[in-house]
Order: C-alpha cells, then sequence, then structure tokens
C-alpha cells in the first residue's frame, strides 16, 4: 500500500513537473537557457514508453506518458520558435 | 522481444536526455530560462522513483532512477547557484 502511494506520488510529480516549465516558456518568450538536445531525447523517449504503455496495454503508463510528452512536445516547440 | 527493446530505448533516452541539459548549464552558467519548479518537482520525483525501485526491488527503476536523480539534482543545483 506504501509503496504503491509512493509509486503514484512519484508519477504524479515527474509527470506534472513539465507544466511549470511550459507555462515560463509560453510567459518570457524565452527558451535561450534550455537544451534543445534534451528535450528532443526527452520527447522521443516519452513517445516510446507511451508505445510501450500501448503494446503491454497499461494504463497508468498510457496516462502518465500522454501527458508528458504533451508538455515536452510543448517545450520543445516553443524552443524551436524561440530559440 | 521488440516490446522489451522499445523499453529499453525508451528508458535510455529519458534518462540520457537530462545530460545534455547539464553540460549546457555548466558552459553557459545561465540557466534564467529553466523552471525552478520544473527540476524542484522532478527531482522530487524522481527520488521517489527511486525509493520505489528499491522497495519493489526493480534492478533497472534502480539504475535508470540513479542517473536520472544524479543529472537532475546538478542541474537544479546550477539553477540555485546561477540563478
Amino acid at each position: 500500500m506504501l509503496i504503491e502511494i509512493i509509486g503514484y506520488c512519484a508519477g504524479a510529480l515527474t509527470t506534472i513537473s513539465f507544466l511549470p516549465q511550459v507555462i515560463k516558456a509560453w510567459k518570457t518568450h524565452s527558451t535561450k537557457d534550455i537544451s534543445l538536445s534534451m528535450f528532443l531525447m526527452f520527447t522521443i523517449g516519452v513517445s516510446l514508453w507511451l508505445v510501450y504503455g500501448i503494446m503491454i496495454y497499461d494504463i497508468p503508463i498510457i496516462i502518465a506518458n500522454t501527458v508528458t510528452v504533451l508538455l515536452a512536445a510543448a517545450t520543445l516547440s516553443m524552443k524551436f520558435k524561440f530559440g
């Protein structure tokens, strides 16, 4: 039970954590210090986690990675736009 | 087999992706555009994933999250230092 709670907290935190970065980049229109390589690799990696979740049909993996891939892709697209 | 390869690629990419951000912040000494909230929440979240991995004794989770927590904490400490 405690193990499950820790797992859910971990998943919630690592997923939601990308939201403040999206908001910051959106507000400031500045993404100079953000690593393009990081968000490129991360977005591809999370997309693969999503494919993995779909293939093994694991709902928590599918939900967490759908949210994360949207937030990571939003940051990535702003990095492309703002430089 | 294909599913496992996708899982390993996903894990490797999302783990290693944080390295270019550490290198960029280290080289430029500039972290203004990086969200403090993001790296704070992410570092705590990955630490919890590590605790989770230790509790269920899952070696891939332990290895991936040990590397990620070190890279995320390095970025976070530079964010604190460089502002």
